[in-house]
């Protein structure tokens, strides 16, 4: 995987060959994003079951319960993350009868098809999300939610690639996105490198340059989207979402079906992850707050559905989510259409 | 003057013996705050003319213009900045008849009362502000309003500091403010300065914050102030100030009459200073954008009036500022009183 703690100023991909290794890169944020938080814990478990190939069935099976644990421990809010897992656990009660060495080989199948489905999802989410941007829009996003984030070309970004291909030409402004700089580091470097054009704000520029008349649509990620529409997605996107509202701009979040987590009623009940103080401290490798003044670092937030314009999945647009549209739009899904997935 | 560019992991007082140190250190950012600006310019120019006292009043007078001039060049944005120049520059036209030297003891004079005035001016605020906040409240402020803003306690800050006084208890959350960071650096610095609790966030975390619950009000300074109560200030308060109104809490802005610029109907006409791209790119000695992209860089907005509760100045509060409750409030100002100001 492509370290990303280390761009804009250093491209380096790594190897991870074991279960921990991969836990700490996600801990850390060398991969980050929804999705591709849930590739690299379905690999994680295909790297954490590999020395236990030829052990019982019953010691196998410990293993693997085990190893997920431990990855889902990682972090606590991409409901992705838990999604992978729960479909590399049910691989494995699904052939109770083969053995440990050829349940690995169905793990890592497994873990290669979340892959591929995840190139596929993005892919998709880009062809209906693109119709909603115009050629001459300025187009609004907040962390990162491109390729980096996914195994193929992201969601949010994946929207805006897509209208690109389309021909469109489209001014990207990104939000640096405090503390981690996902958006400057990321997003910036991502259009950069697919030649289209990003001008970087700090995170309280985005009203202004709204109220300006640079921004005709807002698109982002989400992290984990409740029952209702309501979705969970980088810290600030909440504010960007109220400030969208107050310019009478669009704001659209772009995710798979399997970022919806229909046990969860509404957003208020998504656990939001709490992040070091350091991050919002010691930031630039500088001290910039006093040694002993409190620091909260919330590492989420939830844009109630009321502020959403449409959800962009794999499958086509939800128009103002509300618990009835969400369920219809969901109700063929593999991920969603028989039974909650529970977790 | 604190050099405010090294806190808060050093505190040094500089001396600037010449103009040309003057105008770096506000440039720089050195010393910064509206009022801070303004005493600072005032000193200026008699540093500037301290070398002319045995000069033909003519020369003199060519000379202070000529200074007067480099020092209003330092920043675009602050009143206070224009408004102490034109004090001092008007000294030298009451005085036509006084030598050089005696005219250079008049500015020193007039520096001196300018630095005292805005003393009392924070006290005033203090006084008038501190009834608008009650004990057990979350005040959040937006960059730094405080003493380090002014020659005294500051403008949002004295209104905090006198309700702590008049032993209220208050916790102050305060946006770090990209890109200079001058809440997590300064506002935190003075609050842990005179023990009063403070919690520093990214400025993207206000709208959590708010939705929370932690937030009872908010209180910022301002650089300059349309005749109909538009308020200039900190790139970001004209988000906060949306986000406060989403959340139902009230949004106060303190600053001295000498923020008013009567001669700009309204906020819109303001010039906002536009900064350099590294103060993003590469804050704190770190590269954080990659090489190529874009970076817009507004140091400033403007709040409208019809977003701010009440504006607290040294003689009272505005209550819901229209332009004509502005003409009253100041009518009897010294500042505004006879006729505006021009420049």
């Amino acid at each position: 995987m492509i370290d990303q703690t280390l761009l804009p100023t250093e491209f380096r991909e790594i190897d991870c060959w074991t279960v921990e290794g991969v836990w700490e890169a996600i801990k850390v944020l060398r991969v980050r994003g929804a999705p591709a938080i849930g590739v690299a814990a379905a690999y994680g478990v295909v790297v954490g079951l590999k020395d236990h190939r030829d052990d019982e069935r019953s010691d196998f099976n410990a293993k693997l319960a085990e190893v997920v644990a431990y990855l889902a421990s990682s972090r606590p809010t991409a409901v992705n993350l838990f999604w992978a897992l729960d479909r590399m656990s049910s691989v494995a009660l699904e052939h109770r009868s083969l053995s440990s060495a050829e349940v690995h080989e169905s793990l890592f199948a497994e873990a290669k098809k979340i892959d591929a489905e995840d190139r596929e999802m993005c892919t998709a989410i880009g062809q209906h999300g693109h119709h909603l941007l115009e050629s001459g829009m300025g187009v609004l996003t907040h962390c990162n939610a491109g390729a980096l984030a996914t195994a193929g070309d992201g969601t949010a970004l994946s929207v805006i690639f897509a209208a690109v291909a389309a021909g469109k030409s489209l001014r990207v402004y990104a939000d640096e996105t405090r503390p981690l700089l996902q958006g400057a580091r990321l997003t910036a470097w991502e259009l950069q490198q697919r030649e289209i054009p990003v001008t970087v704000i700090c995170d309280n520029m985005a009203a202004q340059v709204m109220k300006e008349g640079h921004i005709q649509a807002v698109v982002t990620g989400a992290d984990r989207i409740a029952a209702n529409g309501d979705a969970a997605n980088k810290i600030g996107t909440y504010g960007v979402a109220l400030l969208a509202k107050a310019h009478d701009i669009p704001f659209y979040v772009a995710a798979p079906s399997s970022t919806f987590d229909l046990s969860v009623a509404h957003g208020d009940h998504i656990p939001i992850e709490q992040r070091a103080r350091e991050e919002i401290s010691d930031g630039f490798g500088t001290q910039t707050v006093p040694a002993g003044v409190d620091v909260y670092n919330p590492a989420f937030d939830v844009t109630p559905a009321s502020l959403i314009s449409a959800i962009i999945t794999e499958q086509g647009l939800i128009s103002k989510p509300t618990t009835e549209n969400v369920r219809e739009h969901l109700k063929d899904c593999a991920v969603h259409g028989s039974s909650d997935h529970a977790r």
